[in-house]
């Protein structure tokens, strides 16, 4: 096996040299469903990503929130693949894309040849135009990210214990989530859930229920993707369980000091990042029309214009919906487009090339509220509270890859609910008292 | 409570300014062995460390090796000791002592007053002079070092995956651990284990049970606390696994592109440090004598000669047993230590001042080699393979905190062992090509 060439080789894929050669950038949702989809048919299959592992990123906020570890939610993509002889996975990244000589190219100087490209490369969080925030407000995208917000949530109140002026103190226990969508209303209850619950009987020198939980969104409502009494349920379970909400006013800067909001100064040290994503730039590897939010504008059949043999998926790719509304970026829906293109890929494989639109179904939307409320919109059915709550919960478990991780997770839920005891609150990466903000 | 003085005032400790006031540098198996023996003593304890966790390093090998994660080993020291109001947690490094003034010096310019001071601050790994070969030869003592040296192992994969330089290639798939100790013996092990065992079935382009694993130790055996034929026992096992066992050949340079040992140049792009570890400088800030590897010389009782007010435990004391052997640096001796060090502090709150000296029990040691293998030697029985890997691993749970990591380490171990299936296979903390050594 040693001595088959590599990609690295600048020439061919490693194995059945003859067979149509599919190349998918990216192993999120959209990526590995594509994966799976095209299993049986006559390809082979190169999966390049540049991290190791597949992210479950419905859950990432309980990592940042010390509620779940970070192998409870990451599998090793090549791991998931190891059953499909045909699939090679790649830890690399793209960094262009040559449509004439039909080539990925990736980082270390090599490139991959393509019969047909699906392009699944997800979004990062954006501050629309002010980069110069993320150092203070970081965001929610990778386990990275995750690590280091509970590392600055954690670290907030270790310095907290330590301090003696007031006016400080106040601003490490003051944490400010910009956003109000689902992450957003997620983070913030279970940072007011840790503050008022769980943390208080492991401190001696202050008191963290009187921290500061401060959710802003620029909009009129939280969970503006949700039906209006729901959002209105929702806002009340935050304030009930002492989450202050901020309707209607945009941030304007955040600093080492705080946030400035609808021409406020709020003084905090853990601000978190939740309010919009940016696509990577596959538009700008291949000099076509992208969205506001960078997102590639797809044909109906997710090709990209002009490129047939080129598909944009999940975060990459800007579509509307039959109902006139964009496809939004949501796990379900970049599944749905990965098993559509997988369907496409077959087809032609068989001869039918025509072309077929896709069809969204929008199968739900759903938010947990803190400690056992949720709020789940089905459309045919809306639900609030506890059952809701259930229901969230099952479904979550229900989606991850696994039986060890799934029972992992339960377990870790199990404790959170019925102790109060959280299973990850660990301060890694640097030991960092100088971590910015300080 | 918020309007207690914190530590950082330079005065006082928060609460019961009447009470004998013990201070505890290290929340390890000493310095947490001892919180929990002083329960009930009339005495406020501030325990300090500069993590937020305590950490169960008999394991740390596991979670550089992806079998774990890092929160099943680690819990926060302040959790562990919610339930005791007389105790205070502070994250806060020790910068040195003022034994004049009685008070411990932080980082952040504060102090600490104390009556009594437990110094339990542990070691670092050490170079022997050779600090040059760090950023080459990681060691292993911290959650970082584990999740640092898991990152470069599975790293080492990936890029041999994409590489097509046949030499590149062998170095990148050549892994060397130095030092033939419980830890050395343990990491070579899983490491091979991965390499033919979980590995295979993931990668296309190479053959990852072509992998070298190199263990290299400059003393005549491996494991030389055990009886020389469980050392013999160990080096078959390790052998039949895969293992290269290089004996009496110290190593002379480790560098970006392999290490020299006895005259011999090795190409290799993953070293492990497990030769050596140098006690943290308490001896420095006191001005008392240490051993050659930096370790304060207590007197018989654990007091620092000429402080009765002032005691060494665990890694950072050097001590003689009875039996004229020194204390080995192992969990159970420092437990053991903390255990005399807070009877004698409770007998002096009683008025008893009489000299007590340590008595080491010596319990025994253990190590696991690769799959289902261990040897232990209990002194009154000795035993080897795999009913000694069944007592291992049970012992090791059995000393975990808390039934949840239990449940835990037991589910990952039972996949591990049934399934081939390792759960943190993550490669975190930036995904670096560039990492060193590169």
């Amino acid at each position: 096996m040693t001595t088959e060439p590599t990609v690295s080789d600048k020439d061919s894929l490693p194995a059945l040299p003859d067979r149509h050669r599919v190349v998918i950038a990216g192993a999120g949702f959209g990526g590995l469903e594509t994966v799976y989809r095209l299993a049986g048919a006559p390809v082979t299959i190169t999966i390049v990503d540049r991290r190791n592992h597949h992210l479950f990123q419905p859950l990432l906020y309980q990592v940042a929130t010390a509620s779940l570890a970070t192998s409870e939610i990451a599998w090793p993509v090549r791991h998931l693949l190891r059953g499909r002889p045909e699939v090679t996975t790649l830890l690399a990244t793209v960094t262009g894309i040559d449509a004439n000589a039909r080539r990925v190219l990736l980082d270390d100087g090599g490139s991959l040849p393509y019969d047909t490209l699906i392009l699944a490369t997800g979004a990062r969080h954006a501050y629309f135009g002010h980069d110069e925030w993320e150092p203070f407000a970081p965001g929610l995208k990778t386990l990275e990210d995750a690590t280091t917000i509970r590392r600055r949530i954690l670290l907030a109140f270790e310095l907290a214990e330590r301090e003696s002026d007031p006016q400080k103190r106040n601003a490490l226990l003051t944490f400010v989530v910009i956003g109000g969508g689902p992450t957003g209303v997620e983070l913030a209850g279970t940072i007011a859930e840790l503050a008022k619950v769980t943390m208080p009987p492991d401190f001696r020198n202050i008191d963290t229920r009187t921290a500061r939980v401060v959710l802003i969104e620029a909009g009129p409502r939280v969970l503006p993707a949700f039906t209006e009494d729901l959002s209105a349920y929702a806002q009340s379970s935050l304030e009930r369980i002492g989450v202050e909400v901020v309707l209607g006013k945009p941030v304007s800067d955040c600093t080492a000091e705080g946030v400035v909001y609808g021409g406020e100064k709020l003084a905090s040290k853990t601000i978190i990042w939740a309010a919009g994503v940016r696509a990577s730039p596959a538009a700008e590897w291949l000099g076509v029309r992208a969205d506001r939010a960078g997102r590639l504008i797809v044909s109906a059949d997710l090709t990209v214009p002009g490129h047939p043999e080129i598909f944009a998926i999940g975060d990459t790719a800007a579509i509307t919906a039959a109902d006139g509304m964009p496809v939004p970026g949501i796990a379900p829906a970049a599944k749905q487009q990965g098993r559509h293109v997988a369907g496409i890929v077959k087809a032609r494989m068989q001869g039918d090339t025509s072309s077929k639109p896709f069809h969204y179904k929008h199968s739900g939307n759903l938010a947990q509220i803190g400690k056992k409320r949720a709020v789940i919109d089905f459309g045919w059915i809306k639900m609030r509270g506890a059952l809701a709550w259930w229901i969230w919960g099952v479904a979550h478990i229900y989606f991850l890859i696994g039986l060890r991780n799934r029972l992992a997770v339960a377990i870790n839920w199990l404790w959170i609910h019925t102790r109060d005891q959280r299973g990850a609150r660990l301060i890694t990466q640097g030991r960092s008292n100088t971590d910015p903000p300080k």
